[in-house]
């Protein structure tokens, strides 16, 4: 019976990958990964071992195929010494990590996690758009934009809201984030693909949102909305976004 | 004139650092480095770099602390050609990025931001309590407890809450999470130095948080609160602390 570790890929280039995730793959004698993994991942793998791509996470897997590859971790476990579960991003957040893990612990196989890159923290070191900033920012929320049954969401209740998922209906989400009290000149940044080569990144209001659909419709893409999503030389503007000036 | 690249360190452990943090530490000469970096991590500076430790991070660093790190920062890039500035987590989270960032924009001095594992997500990959769930838990929010006015503040606006730097009054908090609508029966897990070798886990629930000071109090502590806090193997229990069913 072997053990199965989680590893939080990051989102794009290869090397936002964590020293230890990068080691616990290279060990793996079979290693089940993600679509949204950079390829040349696959390289870092050991010579022999098995290699199997299951498909998309997030809204993209049904309920099926995230039973198949509970099966296929469950089945890989058994006859391999180390799995390698490669997410994109980080495990805990938006990547059905729960479900594995009690498929895990109900087959009483041993589980590991290794944290990963969230997109939303590598969206923020591109940009250089911190998610807090002292005295106007100390809150950040992290939510997808659409729910499992399809509808769309918006929030207001952190200084800074990061949707993610955000990809397919930009020009409603920002009516909706206006319908949920947020100012129309509130700054709402747009990056797709962060991390790969093909990535996009563009400054909208959520007045304006509805132009991001231009160059990020259909990409896995985040919208920062509020505090985090003002460039820092921005700072001494009036933060008229900001759901308090706590302190 | 050099320029400076912005590390997340990540928590404790030095192998959470990305592979490509650690290629920049390894590049630089002159590193700025925050109180929290695991020790290990000095030994990847390369033989001629120049170590300054700069102190802590996040509360306990006053304006007068950050005003001497911003001119310590412009005036290392202006007689190095590489300055790694390494902070604990995430530049991103609660780094105080953005005063950097806009000292050394003022200085006319090249900045890159490497994002890094903040304790959350290592919080969450170590206890395998997945920060959002699938149907129960689609929102999650970062916050520290504290204001910078000293006053504590509690939250209960999305499905899984996270609050920084709450070492410091558990009890208090635990009262004003009851204050603020969660049940007490809600589950509230607490990890102080996640990832460090004397790191501490204890899973209390609202209403029995101030035991956690015993074992936490005074250390670098993270609370979770909510979805997020519970064990997977409780997931078929009812969802009585999410904020609501959406999906």
């Amino acid at each position: 019976m072997g053990r199965v570790v989680f590893i939080g890929a990051g989102p794009g280039a290869a090397d936002l990958i964590t020293v230890r995730g990068l080691a616990r793959l290279r060990d793996a004698d079979v290693v089940l990964a993600d679509a949204l993994i950079d390829p040349s991942l696959r390289a870092e793998a050991a010579p022999g071992a098995r290699w199997i791509d299951v498909g998309k996470r997030g809204f993209s897997a049904d309920s099926t195929g995230q039973a198949r590859i509970n099966t296929l971790l469950v089945d890989s476990a058994r006859s391999a010494r180390l799995v390698a579960r490669l997410k994109g991003g980080d495990p805990s957040l938006f990547g059905r990590l729960e479900e594995e893990l009690q498929a895990l612990a109900e087959a009483g196989i041993a589980a590991e996690v290794v944290p990963g890159i969230s997109a939303a923290l590598a969206a923020a070191a591109i940009t250089q758009c911190p998610l807090t900033r002292r005295g106007i920012g100390r809150s950040v929320a992290f939510s997808t934009a659409m729910t499992q049954a399809g509808a769309l969401e918006a929030r207001r209740s952190a200084d800074t809201e990061v949707f993610y998922m955000a990809g397919r209906q930009l020009d409603a989400l920002g009516t909706k984030l206006a319908e949920v009290g947020w100012p129309a000149d509130t700054p709402a940044l747009v990056v797709s693909r962060a991390g790969w080569p093909d990535e996009h990144i563009s400054q909208h209001t959520v007045g304006t949102l509805a132009d991001a659909n231009e160059g990020h419709a259909g990409r896995p893409t985040l919208v920062t909305v509020g505090v985090g999503a003002r460039a820092v030389q921005a700072l001494d503007a009036p933060p008229s976004d900001t759901l308090a000036g706590q302190d």
